[in-house]
């Protein structure tokens, strides 16, 4: 049977819009779970955010921002209702980095290029969900994704240091160049430098360690998840009043947030112009395709664990419109961050509402208490940001792709190496072009395997492997690819050599059991080697070719121009109309 | 057993060079094909090298110097004993719209640059032919081939035009604007256009239906390709003869080829730096691939006819030096083409020496007879020009495509319009990246195929086309094409519906014959579906995987994860596995 790209049509209501199978029949048990969530992705969110923001290059307020209206969109257009929106680290850096050469980063035309951006993003998500471009997910091999994000970490990191240390230098957008920066500019602020190792001392501790205490004390996850999930925040609050209290940011120069503005942000479309698409196209692309297969990844293996279906279209659309609406309400780029969206797993969310209840929150706090963050010190956000980061380098996938296949850790090491040397964008195009150019490798020189007939019934395999019986005059050999252009000439070569090395070779039978597809290149090709076959004596012969491609040569005269003038369902079948005639012509 | 990537070791004296095999056997029963030949090509090739040398924006003597040391040096190192080399249509085309932002057309720095970018031409391709990188030839599939080929033609005619019929216009670099130039300058030279269209009726009047005049007349075919091949060259010296008697050049503005230089060539190192290099590198790539895929295939059909071997890597040499003989001797970028090898080899070319009797005699003609083509008409050049282009468009091979494959039409069609719209140097890479995407497209969707026992024996076969036996708690899927990150989900999606869909299943088997590699996404997602399956209810098996793969396998934890705890070796054996004991509890 055939079921080629076929899909099922969903329920006439999700159709429209998924996240009506929850509003309409809304459980009571589920609304625990949510507020529990809810409530545990804000406190998360609240310094996360700040941090991200500035990790763009923009006012921590915008990472604020980008936390209430999109995820609001989210629940309602969205797949997933695990799956957590908002700034992400990544997404970040490469914002900042595409951005730099644009214009200086917190500067005016830097924030206004940045709410383009974001629209852009939106937009670009939203066309192609439009076009059912969903698939484009699968661009992005996972050997490409976890090099790529391994790389950005550490870029991250490196940048991360001079707030961490107070070290007075620029961002550089390179990473070779924030390490020679920094070897160049060591002349760490103590004040700021041991409030920044602290910050990170206390997170790394919070975590696992934390975790692992509560537990052996008795208390159950309930209760655990919202304490170490609230470590950021109480970092957050701590370093705010312990720099207020000693007047270390006058006194000992230490960094700190400011004046954040008070109240919820006003919509506004961001400046939009046929310039502005033309200068931010190549990053807009870049950051749809890298949050997209993010947010797909993340969001499938949410659902797998609960058993939800999952829309890659509908994805595009939710995640496309969340950035819009990141754009008019002053945001950032969003995207489905991994650890938050666990979090607010492990937190028992079960609906979107989860996600509004988290937006309500963190409207709460720019509503009323933006005037705390005043004394926060960056180096507190910088610890988040480089804490977070580190979590996300990806040792465990590398040395499990390194054991599977050194193809696939190639591209890996490749993505990783460009991304350090060339920059996060460039980085993810060299990404794919190494995951293309793999996939041309792998398939450019065709494995052929000699065949025998196993234990006299219908199956052979082959001669290497297995105990078979041959036929002297008949050389059957099964190819193991399919045949376009970049692998044809090489099979005529190869093929061409075995017969060069047989002289008592009458017949050539080629199984296709393993041949997918064969191109116009290579049909051409097939019928020159059957041509010079012939010149040599030896007869070429087809077997168990897919009906699809039998279909494809019906419209040809190649089936005619082998010298059986046929093409054998099986292998069986073709050695025993060739071995015939030539058995009775030895009796005789 | 394994024959990849395994190519037989060609005899000593061979692997040193080629063409000592012809040097040192040489047989005296060749000497009169050669001869003949030689004789022919000259003639045909002295009219062509000028007029392609014009088409190139440069001095038409640079064509015929072209036509005299690099024919010496492939005949020495090239593999291909009838390819004639010299200057090609599409070569120039490629040379003029590269050179045209970089210099005006005819200065000095554009000649200086059309000689360095013949000898980087030459060195990219020693340096692949030395990288073994001869497999970059299969590059370019046959549908990319003939629609830029047929594109090229296009805008050698469109251009021509404006000589043909004495337009006041200049080189345009884009298709359109050559036709719309055309519509804004029409202005014709009635002299010129009178001269230019008489020509262009001659040439197409001289081939095939003078060639079948001359066959009624009872001609042999070596009277009749001297006769017709010649046509060219008697135009060009009637042409000439006409506008001196006429006196046409001065008193009607009718364009002359003017003074050429008398004398062999000097032999000078072109200039070169870096800066040159980076101006030029990307177009020397891409005449690199063009021209060396080119010459390939005229190569590859010119052998398989003789059954002589063919060598990739040889052949980039030999190309890559000629290319540097024509730099260091003041011509421009040669190719192999392909009507002149079809001719070299019709008029009886046996050997190398053929070329060497053609370098002989273009020799002479620039050391003798220059000032004879003082009052040739540009005009008529351009009727040869655009004859040639004409003969080029290349309908059969598209319509025998479109026939086949849709699919590799389409690429056929985005190359030919990316190289109307874009221009000869994007069209080539997007016709390589057209390429690549319909390999991924192709794989994109892998086809899903269930399979029955046939005729109760060993072989299973598919139940759409057969008559098989199923078995009802067991579902058998063969998967036709290698999985990997772009197709793995969609598998995945495929698969799960499938089961869905069958609630009476327990068993899935997926039969791998034709799956030739698992990269590291799809074997994560195999792992999931497992899973996935397994929470539904259905065990997962595998079947028939190869060897190679097994292999990558058995690196992993995979196979222990499947419920069976192993992969059968044949569907039989797993049906056999899996139907025994249900129908032993069915009997109870």
């Amino acid at each position: 049977m055939d079921m080629n790209n076929r899909e099922r049509a969903p329920s006439d209501r999700r159709r429209y819009l998924p996240s009506l199978d929850w509003i309409l029949n809304y459980r009571r048990a589920d609304l625990a779970g949510d507020c529990t969530a809810g409530f545990v992705v804000a406190v998360m969110l609240a310094p996360q955010g700040m941090a991200y923001a500035l990790l763009a290059g923009l006012p921590p307020e915008m990472g604020l921002y980008s936390s209430i209206l999109p995820l609001i969109i989210y629940a309602v257009l969205g797949t997933s209702r695990a799956l957590s929106v908002g700034p992400m680290a990544v997404i970040s850096l490469m914002v900042a980095s595409g951005l730099a050469p644009l214009a200086a980063a917190g500067s005016d035309r830097y924030v206004e290029l940045a709410l383009s951006l974001a629209l852009l993003v939106g937009m670009i998500k939203i066309i192609m969900a439009l076009l059912r471009f969903g698939f484009l997910a699968d661009l992005l091999s996972h050997a490409v994704i976890s090099g790529y994000t391994s790389a950005a970490a550490l870029i991250i990191i490196a940048d991360q240091v001079r707030h961490l240390l107070g070290l007075p230098l620029p961002r550089q957008g390179v990473f070779y160049q924030s390490i020679t920066g920094l070897m160049g500019g060591w002349q760490p602020n103590v004040y700021t430098a041991c409030l920044g190792l602290a910050s990170v001392g206390f997170l790394l501790i919070s975590k696992d360690p934390l975790r692992r205490f509560l537990k052996r004390l008795g208390l159950s996850d309930g209760q655990v998840v919202p304490l170490v999930q609230g470590a950021p925040l109480a970092l957050v609050a701590a370093a705010a009043v312990w720099v207020w209290g000693m007047g270390w940011a006058d006194g000992a120069g230490v960094a700190i947030v400011g004046t954040l503005p008070r109240g919820l942000p006003s919509l506004d479309l961001p400046s939009f112009s046929a310039d502005i698409v033309r200068d931010l196209l190549p990053l807009a692309l870049a950051i749809s395709l890298v949050s997209f297969t993010g947010s797909i990844a993340v969001a499938k293996s949410l659902t797998s664990r609960r058993r939800q279906r999952l829309e890659a279209n509908w994805e595009l659309l939710g995640l496309g419109a969340a950035n819009v609406g990141a754009a008019l309400s002053g945001g950032v780029a969003v995207t489905g961050g991994l650890s938050r969206s666990l979090v607010n797993s492990a937190a028992g969310a079960n609906t979107g509402l989860a996600s509004v209840i988290t937006a309500f929150l963190i409207a709460i706090v720019v509503l009323f208490f933006t005037p705390l963050f005043y004394h926060l010190p960056r180096a507190a956000l910088a610890a988040i940001i480089a804490v977070a980061a580190a979590r996300i380098i990806d040792l465990r996938t590398a040395l499990h792709i390194w054991r599977y296949s050194k193809a696939d850790a190639a591209s890996l090491g490749a993505t990783f190496l460009a991304v350090l040397v060339l920059g996060v964008e460039q980085g993810i195009a060299i990404g794919v072009g190494a995951s293309l150019l793999l996939l041309l490798w792998r398939t450019s020189t065709p494995r052929v395997v000699e065949l025998g007939r196993l234990d006299d019934g219908e199956l052979f395999r082959s001669v290497a492997h297995h105990r078979v019986r041959t036929y002297d005059p008949i050389l059957i050999l099964r190819i193991d690819e399919s045949l376009y252009f970049a692998n044809a000439n090489q099979l005529e070569r190869q093929l061409l050599n075995e017969v060069a090395e047989r002289p008592q070779i009458d017949h050539l039978v080629l199984v296709f059991s393993a041949v997918n597809y064969v191109d116009a290149s290579a049909l051409e090709t097939l019928g020159r080697l059957n041509e010079e076959l012939a010149a040599a004596g030896v007869d070429m012969h087809l077997a168990e070719v897919k009906e699809r491609i039998m279909h494809s040569f019906s419209k040809t005269d190649f089936p005619q121009l082998l010298k059986a003038g046929c093409i054998y369902a099986s292998t069986h079948e073709a050695i025993e109309a060739l071995n015939r005639p030539k058995q009775a012509s030895y009796h005789i």
